[in-house]
């Protein structure tokens, strides 16, 4: 196998460490976040960094970069409290990828990549129409990390709409159905195949596939 | 399209929830967490939280639950240090989702899903010997989450160790290739179909596809 250490990590071009060392984590999840101003200017941002907290409450989390992403996706959420996160299907994932143009302040990504937005009662940040899976965020903590100067937005899911086919009947839903895309690296995008639903792991206890609606556990 | 507010999560079925909340974020990755305590007994965990948060230094981020993840893991990470991250092929996915039954602390995961703990020069926790991308990574910041009371290991990347054939021209490496599954809600695992790599997104730029190799750029 290849072996890199920290000190080979040093001495690579720039570049290619971002691109070398944004592989590492795995498959990352694909989203637009959506924001708005005081003055009704929207925002539309690609974020791979979103990840489950927790259930109950329903809590999601995300890293934000100063430096790269454009400030106003942060400068939103901090002043308007709400913020939306949209699945990136395959029907809309190129437009998804040129939102992280650095697009200037008063102009919309949105309008710039194709992109419609979509408002829905109380909540004061707009959704992508051509989302298939989308939720309203209430930001709930903001956390500054010391070891990189990038910050982790903590919000609370509010509102969640879904197409109702890819729900199932035991509350999971089938993404894939959905053609939600998956990224990795800086700039790769794949879609998925499903290989099974498992069921819970007990010690002692033999794993066994569950069906696509959760029958079997 | 079907709505839920917050009113209605708070009155699901417990599991219907979790499984609901789960699959909002997106696709996950798929590693396993292996730590060892003072006395050698070596632990792997499942862990469907791990996210980049920088490249230089190279940092990762998971969230580990001390209710439901055996505490084993957060207990070793803290006392050792280091601890190791390893993804989760195609060909051990099971043995992996075994891995997070709650096994007590004496015994190994390693040995009940039949999984083969490896060990690199300078890293005293154990690999997988099974996974074709891994990398040590030393413990930095452990961020209490008042939120949900869970918690933000984060730790720089060390040692990395992958097959070469994956790591591409310019750095990005094929995951893919090295058939890297991924996860959606809390039990099901997908494959993936690469769509294309695109080119760094500009304003009033048309992106365009990029080779595996990143060239086209």
């Amino acid at each position: 196998m290849k072996h890199f250490s920290t000190q080979d990590f040093a001495i690579l071009d720039k570049q290619y460490r971002a691109k070398l060392i944004n592989s590492l984590s795995g498959f990352k999840s694909a989203n637009l976040v959506g924001t708005q101003d005081a003055l009704g200017i929207t925002n539309l941002s690609m974020v791979s960094s979103v990840f489950h907290i927790g259930a109950d409450p329903a809590l999601v989390g995300m890293i934000i970069r100063p430096d790269e992403v454009p400030r106003d996706t942060l400068a939103n959420i901090k002043n308007n409290g709400f913020y939306t996160i949209n699945h990136v299907g395959l029907g809309i994932f190129q437009q998804a990828h040129q939102a992280s143009a650095r697009y200037n302040a008063q102009e919309s990504e949105f309008e710039k990549v194709g992109l419609t937005p979509e408002y829905h009662q109380g909540v004061s940040a707009p959704f992508v129409a051509e989302s298939q899976l989308k939720f309203a965020v209430e930001m709930r903590e903001i956390i500054p990390l010391s070891t990189n100067n990038t910050i982790l937005v903590i919000g609370e899911i509010c509102h969640l709409y879904c197409m109702p086919d890819a729900i199932k009947a035991d509350g999971y839903i089938d993404i894939e159905s959905l053609e939600t895309v998956t990224v990795s690296g800086l700039d790769c995008y794949h879609i998925t195949r499903r290989l099974t639903r498992l069921s819970y792991a007990k010690p002692d206890k033999e794993l066994h596939c569950l069906t696509l609606d959760g029958e079997g556990s």
